[in-house]
């Protein structure tokens, strides 16, 4: 049977483009599962998950829960969106303790770029990375990639835009990652200022006209603007934003092709999209949601399989 | 096999008569279930509940998630107390996105009146009201009349009085429909100033003197007094409201015959109503908070059965 | 079969010697258990446990959680740090409120001194305290006995120091009763300001003078420092504090033997101890946390057995 290369889910970076399909499969039949009227299977009845969200979310948080609970592991919620929690040290002290209650695997989202890597080196349990600062989240990207083979056959040699804040966005970084490694083209598109220098060595193109992006691509991924930064001097104001970088139904229809349109969400409807757009039989946004539980099923089934062995 | 008029309880007014008694003796059933050594069933193995609380709740969520568990469904907590989500669109994209994850049934508290029945005409999933602002609460109007078919034997024919705030409760509201659709004869007694005044449109009683109140009825259903609208100008100080709509156990001991004491919690002891009045054998207050598991899994039951349709 | 001579865990000075030597045997089946692949049993199906804290708590929260859920038992949350739930008949209010949904047992952390005992005479249900102010913390002391007998085979005839703000911790004033109780010698050791005048009358030896301390025990039990105290003026400061009374690695290597070093978590590495000091092998804080769930087990468990008599 075909095994993950990795013992944890850290970064798209640390995976292969097997592992991708494996987990793409794996997947596949988790997706079948949670359409059936009885949505569990009793796989992980001997595994016991710790979430452990050192950052507020919502729907990455429920997303893993449901997926542990359809799995039948044992769960156990830690949040804290408290400072007092954000030293190496500290969160070591935090993990270990949790650990020493006998639990296998951490699921864990921390503001510190780095966490889960750094975690993963000290203590004795299967870590997967729901979020690190703006590094990495490599279940969004995975859950991003299966929507789009989902929609449109395959990743391989499509062509995928990220619109928005590149620079403080870890779904961008993980889907650089993830899409390049299955042989999609990849495009960032967005104001100069939310850019990142290392973008070029990357291996990605850069566009900052929003309409050359769209007439290129197959599929746009639109991130979500993070309001609370929109006051700090190198970001445009939200009309701005809008202006330059909003899709609506209008640009939709005036391009030479029908494109697809993601949201990792929430979505700030007429800001990123109007909701002609979020709602149209274009946008899969709904599509990677439900997707979010069976690629999350998928990833823990496999990181378990390696502990039992 | 009796079933609901209505995939949804949004409100006791979409209610009919024959659905509240259909409520009632599933929830004689379950009210046995719950009093046995093992007080779960297996019936809504195949169910998934997100419990979506947009305003803070203890006692309302507890319940649920207890009868929710008590029917073996699978369980989704969210809470947010945040203003953030209190826009009509976001609401759906919220509550959308969880229904993504394969969700079946909604239990929701929001602070905007309409806002369960806006929902159930946006998503595809059963909404269950837990409390719409000033508006309704059906599964508390419920327990009650509930309790007091189990005190008095019936609901028909009995005169029931609502004391206090009457203007801001939705415990009010929702306690007048259910009591009138089932033959009951409703008084609501409190300061002019917390009287609605479409109350007559509804063709209840009113009277602002509470001793005459309680010699008329057979039941006094005593709400709870918000402390935090009382420095607002219209509002009695807290020792005015006690000293005019308070009930101590002198006042009931000179009534003419024993009523029965309701408070759909939490009580203000010394408020409302005194200690000994909440403790005595008039008072049906911890009757209620036990029949409210009970009736809230008749409630789920009901509307899961027509899901599975 | 042994039993428990009390219905409630409320402090470990209402227990017998043979009620802790009940709870180590029971114990230690339930570590075995928890170190199977499958980490539970189904011993309390029929029991409903609400774990009401009432003052934050991550690491005790999250063990009794898993506690309870790793014996099947159904379980209820219910966190509130907020004052308003602070005078006593509102306590047996909110209590008896969960109690009506049929709950059988409350695990409780309360801000006041006596909150445990003062429910369990006034409400029907079992209840262990999980920490009342100042006063009592008795499952962390049994699972620092628990690990101590664990780690030196007996608890009888050794010499115990606890070390640190002795005055404000429940920690201190639980473990000198279960240390005294199975025959241990307990010395306290910390600055003046912060050991109880009432300390004499316990029967432990005051040692001020760390060094002479550690070389005159078996055992140092090391307590957390609450930083939120050291602005108070009668607390010397952090540094002062590591200074007189933190151990690192050169002063626990120049003792006249190797001494055990305990942790109740959660850690201020450099200041209690040093991180060499916490992670050495004379440490056994990691097993005071495993231990922590398996004694917890034992007590729900054969408290809930004397509930089904």
């Amino acid at each position: 049977m075909s095994e993950l290369s990795v013992n944890h889910l850290l970064g798209i970076k640390y995976l292969k483009e097997k592992d991708i399909q494996l987990i793409f499969e794996t997947a596949d039949h988790f997706k079948e599962v949670i359409n059936r009227p009885i949505k569990k299977v009793p796989s992980l009845r001997d595994i016991t998950i710790a979430n452990l969200f050192f950052e507020n979310s919502t729907r990455t948080k429920l997303s893993f829960e449901l997926a542990e609970k359809r799995l039948s592991a044992d769960v156990l919620n830690f949040s804290s969106a408290q400072s007092s929690v954000k030293k190496g040290e500290t969160l070591i002290d935090t993990v270990n303790n949790i650990l020493s209650m006998k639990v296998d695997m951490v699921v864990m989202r921390h503001p510190n770029p780095g966490a889960g890597v750094f975690l993963s080196k000290h203590v004795n349990a299967s870590i997967i990375n729901a979020g690190d600062g703006a590094h990495e989240h490599p279940t969004q990207a995975l859950l991003d990639s299966y929507s789009i083979r989902e929609k449109l056959g395959e990743v391989k040699g499509k062509k995928v835009v990220i619109v928005g804040d590149i620079l403080h966005s870890r779904v961008a970084l993980s889907n650089i990652f993830a899409l390049q490694l299955q042989g999609a083209e990849v495009m960032v598109c967005g104001p100069k200022t939310l850019i990142p220098k290392y973008i070029n060595e990357l291996g990605v193109k850069v566009e900052t006209n929003l309409r050359k992006a769209l007439n290129w691509c197959d599929v746009a991924n639109m991130l979500r603007v993070q309001n609370e930064r929109m006051d700090i001097s190198y970001f445009p104001s939200t009309r701005e934003y809008t202006q330059q970088y909003g899709v609506n139904k209008d640009l939709l229809d005036s391009l030479d092709k029908e494109i697809t349109i993601m949201h990792p969400g929430p979505i700030n409807r007429g800001v990123e999209i109007t909701s002609d757009v979020a709602d149209s039989k274009q946008s899969i946004i709904l599509d990677q949601v439900q997707n979010g539980v069976a690629v999350r099923m998928a990833v823990i089934y496999l990181l378990a399989s390696k502990i039992k062995q």
